[in-house]
Parts: structure tokens; C-alpha cells; sequence
């Protein structure tokens, strides 16, 4: 018996296996928490890793079956059915694992030199006497002269504490300027600290960040408390609009939940809310709008257009975030209605993968769904309306990502593998498990091209005016049955539909093909947890060798996090910005022809 | 029988009169409401006028009593005794008007083009469509960047309503820009509304300006509520330094009662508070730090240092002004711990006084006064704790110029005339009329030169261990008599002194002596209110011609005002305050004889 040494990568997490452990064991022994649906037998088809570096043992029939050669080649391999022969470097991908460990919000250091917008300037002054009258503030902002520091002004909520403080602190200071302001004032030996944050419709990560050293101190998730106003962004614009003070309750709640996430960040490191001196928040339009409390009736109807365009910043004050109070917000700038400053964080966390490819589609699928399509200089945007299924929402038995969701699942023959969320009795079928679901359907000829559910199986029942699929049976009384219903199978097809037509009519623009495509970009929670091949199996995404696809997890957050630390990053962010060429769908030629090709359930 | 046309300024007013109708019967008539102590005896000295053109009778034995032949050669004359012979321009000093009538706010209009912080545009745009998809935000600033003007971000709040209104307009609207930024949006109709306000420890006076014409549209005044606090500006900072939240409701209480005054003044044009899209405030130091709530700790002791000296922009929001939101309240920049913005104002709007003459004394007297000797192109200023005598407090009988104050007052051997605010039964007396008691006790012999009252006048008592003056007898059981004790005499050379002192220590520090000065400008209510003959009589201000002195009523309000309207104005105002050279009373050499000097009770 031989020991050797596993690196899984990214997770930075790293054990001693057996030669007589799977990859799946060994990652499970060291506290990597990959998804096992089969229990190990090799049908499910979902612990896939990518062997970097080392020898493993050779492919088995499941593994033959599960890849394509090529991707055999590339190292893809089922870790449930692969054993090491050597030291390993593994690559698990954000799909491998677990929902929960997915959902996490994403901690990893950023390779970029710290430049940040507010920059910290230690200065020492001469106390004022009789013979040495000059003001507080003009004393500061001499000594900053003193030092080449162009800076003019002082923020109120600074003059407000600064005089007690400097006496305090012996007239040694450390202030922190934007452009040419001072925004805040802290003792030298304090930090200089800033708040990233993702705002998602349905979740927000937020990350606590030193801007000196430009790593992540802390990171938190939560839910979007903006949800029990609305499961998606059109039915909260509604509540806005007729709800009398819809959009102030709607800023409000989401504030507070900054707040309470920027606390509790804070508390981590034992910092205090008011050392953080600056805050970059990403979301889509309609979050953005919410957030800054703008006008949404011209966002909600024809043509769709956002108030503001450009990068906003905003005194933390004017936002109520409980920052330093003379600090900024800064917002990054939206492309269109539809396209927010979400998708822009994105393409800018994920320049240095699509600036040395070809053409390159990034994608961010959600309720609504934003493509981009980089061919060398140029990039044009789409926004498609998916729904909520991805969401698990309109689903008979979907539910959210929670303990109980079936979020992978396996047919083979009789046999119905499915994993779920904690490990727990299934309670309901999350947005992945739908996505599987559906795919093993086609794959076991139960749902034919068109999406018909064929009553070919003995799990197929046709109930009262229903006819679905049982993929757990119920126990009386206590759990009912979890089926994929005809029903479901339609929505899930409209949704994959909408995304998939909006890849078309950006490729069709371009008067380029699916099969030309060098990477696929796939970014969001949702594209993290969801199976490529399933994914290609019902022709939501293009059939593409697995190495093309890349799933990059949360980059919105990170595009937030390098706008925060670097002010050349937040350039390139206005620059992409500015750049991409928005394509409003609904009036992009044979549109009707190509959604309807797109709502089949087929590779291509 | 004839009649004469006769003008009287600077009030605007003007009436036919009859040969045998005295210049204050004219004046009476013609609505001009001047002081008349003595109903008409001669023995007031208290209703000069300078007969600026045109015939009148000879001078009576009073008026050549109550002038130097060279007054009398300037055209000094007593309006009581002085008969028309021809049309006439008569010059109505400040001082012979009726208290009332000079605590009114000053509405003369401004001499100054119009060029204002804040400026107006009216933009005309292009309604987005489905071709033409840019955001309001981009649709606004590329249409003022068509136009020629810099402007390249939109305040947050102008954000929050613009949408809306634009489509409600058909995309027609002003927009007002400050430096590089829209501030605030209206109709194309709309006006371009300001507002100026000297924020003084006692009295506030605001002004509606008219950016576009630079004319005042309305004026009110107000008592300053923090009096509620603490009478003075000493009282006032103690009592935020010791009471938890003063500095809050000091800080509450007057920005209610700023915006109490805005909704007057705007009610009275049918204007709305939005539609004030700027606003100038000026104050002294401690007014400043309380409206702002910056700390006053370093204030309140030695060495007395202001948070800030430059001017300070804060959106109206952030100080709670009502005005248009986005908008900007200038703050005009202090001197020193002890010499503010209103001295700044007060230097500004007399600067065509002061710059033609050679050696120039400009004098803000109240609780603290402030002073400046011009001497070319050299500014220096003192800071004077006079007290609140002035102001009718610490005197036994004193009251604020309010109804039944005694406002002035003439002994003329055993008959006391005097004149009330209102003109009715005499209930305390004021600070002018304090200032004239102690110069007519002096001239009737009754003080001497060191302040003590002699036991040598009918109406000198001895009452228990108190030694004063009976001004009017009481009445049994309702109206007490009023007096002038002994101890009131002290208090208002305590006061005068601080105020003389300053002065010397000026004159000294530019090596002048009293005499070489050309020019005394006196500001502020109490200064306009005084007989300045008693001011001279008592030692206060230097004994000069009569000619010398120019009282100019409220000169920060039209301070304020012209840094409203005008740009270069504020400029001018910013320029000042860094030339002004600021001297340390305590600091200075022999201020302790000097100080003895001028307690005394003597012309000088």
C-alpha cells in the first residue's frame, strides 16, 4: 500500500490518499466536499475532475462511455472510478461540487498590484499656538501640499470628527483621499480596508477587502431580502410601481442586509465598520436602480432604458451604507436595460481568460440571462428573458438550492441516482436537478426532440390531466412524490430556449458558428452548479468539447473586488463598458425563427 | 405758501412739502419713519439728515449747539429744525431712523452683473427608441457637451427624479450646473432662485435672489432660536459642550427656522423651495461650527482654532436645507477663531467703500465685535469680547429693541426725553439707548471721566447699596421705574473699552494714530441703531468728523448676497479672508494700557 499526496485545486485543500482510494474518497477525506450521486458505481457521471499532473490508473467502460476522447486526453476523468498511481495535481471544477460548498461565497486572492481608488497618506503636524492660528482643515491639507498630494477639499463628515481626533492622536493622522478629496481619517496605525459586493437578484456576496495588500479578509452570503417582495426582477419592478413606497421599503431592505452583511464581515477580522473607505457594488439593471432608488417606469417598458449609464458614485451617507461617512460607493457603469453592471464585473474578472482566445462567449444565466460574445476587439451583448426555472421557480416540485433539493440526478434503466442538497430525504428538485433531469430524459428516449414526454417507461404516469415522471417515490402522508411533469419539461425548455436564441442572434450578428467557438465562459451561481453535458444534451449551451467550457463561479463578485483594489481595473471596467454593443433581441432579424429552433430538446 | 419736492435717501421715498413744514414733518410725511426724541424741541440731536443738494433755512441756536461748523458746512442739519427753501436731496443717516425701520432686512437691489455659481441651461432632447437606446443619464450630458459646457456627472438626486419629469416635459428642460456637475433640473419655464442668509447669534436675515437679475425678490428676518440656549455665543458653546445631543438641537433648531424662512420667503413670490437651486450663508466662527456641527471644542479655548477657514460647498441635503436637494450651500470662508464669514460679508459689500480711501476702520459691533483697519492694501482684524451690554443685557433695565425699549434718550438739565420702540409707555431700554444715557449722563456732568456717577442731579438716588439714575418714574404697582445704576455704567464701559481697545491695538500695530483715519464703516443692526455722537462722546469709536462715519446697516446680508449672485464676487470674498492679517488681542504688546485707556469714559 502506497501513500501519495493530492493537491485538488482550486479549493487550495490537499491530502495523503491510499493507492487503494477513488479520487472521490480521497477528496472526501481531505474535506473536499465533490458530489457522489451514484454512491460510486460510476453511473453518475457528475464527479468529474481534470488530472493535471501525476499517474492514475486507466479508464474504466463508465469513464470510456462518459468522455470523448479527447477529453479522456485532457485528463478528464470520473473521480469515483479513477485511483492515483503518484503524487496528483486535480483540477474539481465549480460543477463537481456540492451545491452548498458552491454556493460559497468565493474567497481566492486576486493577482492584481493594489491600486486603489482612495489612497492613504500618514501625515504628522505642528499643534496650533498662539503664534501658529491656522485651521485644522487648512493645516491638514498643507501638509498634504507638503507632501506632492493634490487634494483641495474635505469631506464634512470628516471636519465633523477630525479636530477631537487629531488632539487625541497627537496630531499624527492617516487620511485616505480620493480624486481630491479626504473621505475619511483614521489613527496611522489603522487600516485601510474596502467592501466588495455582489448584488444579486436572489443573492448577494459581499467581501471585506484591504485594499493595501489587496486581499479578501472575509467573505459572506445571503439572500437577496428583496425576495419576499418578488421572486424576480419583473414582479418586484411591479411592486415598485404600485405599491406606494414599494421603492424606498425595496432600498431599505436591501441596505439593511448590506449593512448587516458589512457588520458581520467587520466582526470577522475585528475591524470596525467605519475603517472601511470605499465600496464597489455590482448588480444588474433593475438591482442597480433598486439599490440607488432611480426610476424604473422607463425600465419596465419599451424601449427599456436605464437612467443612468456611466459609473455612479455616491457618498455612503446619500446610500446609508454604514461605512465611513464621507467615503463612496462606487457603482460599476451598466451596458443596457437589460445588461448591468453584473455582466460588465464579469467580462472584467474574466478578461485575461477571453483576451487570449478567439471567440469567446461569456454568459451569466440567472431569471434573466446576459450573453456576451467577444470576437477579438469587439463585443456584443444580448439579455434573454430565461424565467425563473433555472431558478427551480414554476417547476411542480422545484425549489431553491436548499437542504432536500435533488440537484444532480441519473437515470440508468429503472435506476434513479439523485443527490441532494445536505445529503437529506428529497423534499423537491432544484434549477441543476431539473437541467439533469431533463437531459437523462432525452438520453433514455422519454422526452423526444420536440419535448414530448413519451409514456414509454414504467416511472411515467399520466395523472388526471397530467402526465409526468416519478423520480422519487412518496411515503404516505409524509413525503409526496418528486415528478418531472410535462409541464416542467415545457418550462424548462423556454428557458433554455431563450438563452440558447440569444447565443444564436449574437453569432449570427457576427456572422460566425456555434462550432467556431474557443471557450465558453459560464459565470453565476447557477452556471456553477449545473452539468455542461446536461446542458448540451437539451442544446441550452453549443456542443462543444468539455475544455471549452470554463465555470468561473462568482465573477461578478470578483470583477467587484478588482474595481475595489485597482483603479486601472475600474478604468478597463467603463472601458468595457463603454465598448460593448448592445443587441436588443426582439429586433434582431428572424428572431422568431431562430427562438423557435431554440426551443427544441437537442444537441446542436 | 409753496411746495417743494423733496427726496430722501437712501429709502426711495419722496413727497411735495410746504415751506413752513419742517424736514421732519416732511419726512413724516412722505412715510419716512424718523427718530424724533423730543417731538420737535431741538433738544433730541437725534433726526440729523445731510442736506446732499438744495436750499434750506439757517442753522437755529440748537443745530449750531449740536454740529461743528464743519458739520454744519457738510450740510448736517437737525430735521426738526430745518426748513425747506427749494426741492431738496436730504441724506438719511441709519442712525436717525426708528429702530423698527432699521431692523427691517435690507431689500436695495445690487449693483454687481449677475454671474452665479450655479448656472442655467436649457436643453432639448431626443426621446429614446428602440434605434436609439442611451440612457437619460449619457442623453442629458451629451446634450450640454453639444452645447459647449463642461459638465460630466449628475448628482444622485437629480438622478432619482429626471427620468420622469423629462418624459412629462417632452424632453424640454433647464438644467443648472455648478462646476462640473447638474445640481438640479426644472421646466424650461422655471426660475433660477438663491438664497442668502447672515446666520447672526441673535437675528437671522434671509433673502430670495433672483440669480438670473440679481434682484432680491423677498427679505425676512427672524430672531435666532439657539437663544433659546444660551444668550450669548459663549452661553451657546457651553451648553454643547455640556449638555448631550446640544450640539444636535443647537444645530436642529436653526436649520428649522432656515427653513421656516424659505418657505416664507418662497410662499411670498409663489415660488417653491426647489426651485433654489443655491444657497450662501454666512456667519461668525461660532455660527459656522454650530450649523455645520463641527466640533468646538478647539474653538471654545486657547488657542481658539477654527475646524476649517476656507469657504465650505456641503449639499443642502447634508445640512437638512430644503432647498433643491442635489444643490450646493456656500459657506463663506472665516478669518480666524474669532472673526467669521460675516466679517468676511461685511468686507466684501463695503469693499467700494474702503478701497477708494486711504486709511479705512471697519467696525461690526455686538457681543463680539469685530474689527479691521484697512491701510491700502494691508487688512488687519481683532476680535472684541464686548459683551452683551450692547445688546441690553447685564443692565439692570435693558432689553432687546423691542416694544417699549427706550431707544434714545437726551438730558437736557432737569427734562429727559426719549423715544421707545413702538413709541409706547416705557417698559426697559435698549442698547443704543444705554449707549445714549451714559454719553448724556457724561455730558450733563453726572459721570465723570472715570465712570462714576456723582450724587449731583435731582434724579441721582442712593437706593440701598445701589446708585442710579431715574430715567422715568414708575407707576405704583404697575410700572416700575426705570433707571441707570451705577453698575450699568461699568458694563457698558467694559464693553465700549473691549470695542476701543481693538481699535488701537490696530491703529498701533500699522503705526496711525486715530486721527489719520479717512473712513469708519460701522455694520450690524446695533451699529446702525447707535447716536454715533454717543458712540464719540463716550470714547467708543474715535472722535472724527461726523462725515467720517458710514453706517451700512446689514453689510453680510449684502455680503452674503453678492457672493450669491456673483462669482467673482466670492472670489473677492475668498481673497479677502486669505489677505487679512489676524491679531491676537492677548497677544498683543501694552494691551493692558491700552485696555485701562479705553475703559475710561472720555472723547478721545
Amino acid at each position: 500500500m502506497k501513500f501519495y499526496r493530492i493537491d485538488f485545486k482550486p479549493t487550495g485543500k490537499s491530502g495523503k490518499c491510499r493507492d487503494d482510494q477513488s479520487l472521490l474518497d480521497c477528496a472526501h477525506q481531505a474535506g473536499v466536499d465533490m458530489v457522489s450521486i451514484c454512491g460510486g458505481h460510476g453511473r453518475g457521471n457528475c464527479c468529474k475532475v481534470r488530472v493535471l499532473g501525476g499517474a492514475v490508473s486507466e479508464p474504466t467502460a463508465n469513464e470510456l462511455k462518459a468522455f470523448s476522447s479527447q477529453e479522456l486526453k485532457e485528463g478528464w476523468r470520473l473521480a469515483c472510478q479513477t485511483y492515483p498511481k503518484g503524487d496528483l495535481e486535480l483540477l474539481v471544477p465549480p460543477g463537481s461540487m456540492t451545491t452548498m460548498q458552491r454556493l460559497q461565497v468565493e474567497g481566492f486572492d486576486i493577482d492584481v498590484a493594489p491600486d486603489p481608488a482612495v489612497q492613504a497618506h500618514n501625515i504628522c503636524l505642528t499643534a496650533p499656538s498662539m503664534s501658529d492660528l491656522q485651521a485644522d482643515a487648512e493645516r491638514i491639507l498643507g501638509e498634504l501640499r507638503n507632501q506632492g498630494v493634490n487634494c483641495s477639499t474635505i469631506d464634512i463628515e470628516v471636519l465633523k470628527t477630525a479636530s477631537p481626533l487629531l488632539r487625541a492622536w497627537g496630531w499624527e493622522a492617516k487620511v485616505f483621499v480620493k480624486a481630491n478629496e479626504i473621505v475619511a481619517i483614521g489613527p496611522q496605525s489603522g487600516r485601510q480596508l474596502g467592501l466588495a459586493v455582489d448584488l444579486g437578484s436572489t443573492k448577494i456576496a459581499a467581501y471585506l477587502m484591504d485594499l493595501k495588500s489587496g486581499k479578501t479578509l472575509a467573505a459572506k452570503g445571503a439572500m437577496n431580502p428583496q425576495f419576499a417582495y418578488g421572486d424576480d426582477i419583473v414582479s418586484r419592478l411591479s411592486f415598485v410601481l404600485e405599491k406606494k413606497g414599494g421603492g424606498k421599503l425595496m432600498q431599505k431592505v436591501v441596505v439593511d442586509e448590506l449593512n448587516r452583511l458589512l457588520f458581520e464581515l467587520c466582526d470577522e477580522v475585528s475591524a470596525r465598520p467605519d475603517e472601511v473607505v470605499e465600496s464597489v457594488i455590482v448588480g444588474n439593471t433593475a438591482m442597480h436602480h433598486l439599490l440607488l432608488r432611480l426610476p424604473i417606469e422607463q425600465l419596465a417598458s419599451a424601449p427599456y432604458v436605464p437612467v443612468v449609464k456611466d459609473a455612479v458614485d455616491i457618498k455612503a451617507r446619500d446610500l446609508g451604507l454604514d461605512i465611513a461617512p464621507g467615503t463612496y460607493v462606487h457603482i460599476l457603469p451598466n451596458i443596457a436595460g437589460f445588461v448591468g453592471a453584473d455582466h460588465v464585473a464579469m467580462l472584467l474578472s474574466t478578461k485575461g481568460i477571453w483576451q487570449k482566445e478567439g471567440l469567446v462567449l461569456a454568459v451569466d444565466i440567472g431569471t434573466n440571462s446576459e450573453v456576451s460574445l467577444i470576437d477579438g476587439d469587439e463585443i456584443a451583448s444580448v439579455s434573454c428573458a430565461s424565467g425563473p426555472a433555472f431558478e427551480g421557480a414554476e417547476i411542480k416540485d422545484g425549489m431553491r438550492a436548499a437542504a432536500g433539493a435533488i440537484e444532480r440526478l441519473r437515470i440508468s434503466d429503472n435506476i434513479i441516482d439523485y443527490l441532494t442538497v445536505d445529503k437529506v430525504r428529497p423534499i423537491g428538485i432544484c434549477g441543476s436537478g431539473v437541467l439533469d433531469a431533463v437531459a437523462q430524459l432525452r438520453l433514455a428516449g422519454i422526452v423526444n426532440k420536440s419535448g414530448r414526454m413519451l409514456n414509454n417507461h414504467p416511472r411515467v404516469h399520466d395523472d388526471e390531466a397530467r402526465r409526468e415522471f416519478i423520480i422519487a417515490e412518496g411515503e404516505k402522508n409524509e413525503f409526496p412524490a418528486i415528478t418531472i411533469t410535462q409541464k416542467d419539461v415545457r418550462a424548462i425548455q423556454l428557458a433554455k430556449g431563450a438563452l440558447r436564441s440569444g447565443i444564436e442572434v449574437l453569432l449570427s450578428a457576427r456572422g460566425r458558428s456555434s462550432g467556431e467557438i474557443d471557450k465558453v465562459i459560464i459565470a453565476g451561481a447557477f452556471g456553477s452548479y449545473i452539468d455542461i453535458s446536461s446542458a448540451m444534451t437539451i442544446g441550452m449551451l453549443p456542443a462543444l468539447p468539455l475544455d471549452c467550457f470554463e465555470q468561473v463561479g462568482n465573477a461578478a463578485g470578483m470583477g467587484a473586488k478588482l474595481a475595489l483594489i485597482s483603479r486601472s481595473k475600474r478604468m478597463e471596467a467603463q472601458d468595457i463598458a463603454s465598448k460593448v454593443h448592445y443587441i436588443e433581441l426582439a429586433a434582431a432579424p428572424d428572431y422568431v425563427k431562430i427562438l423557435v429552433e431554440a426551443t427544441g430538446v437537442d444537441e446542436y
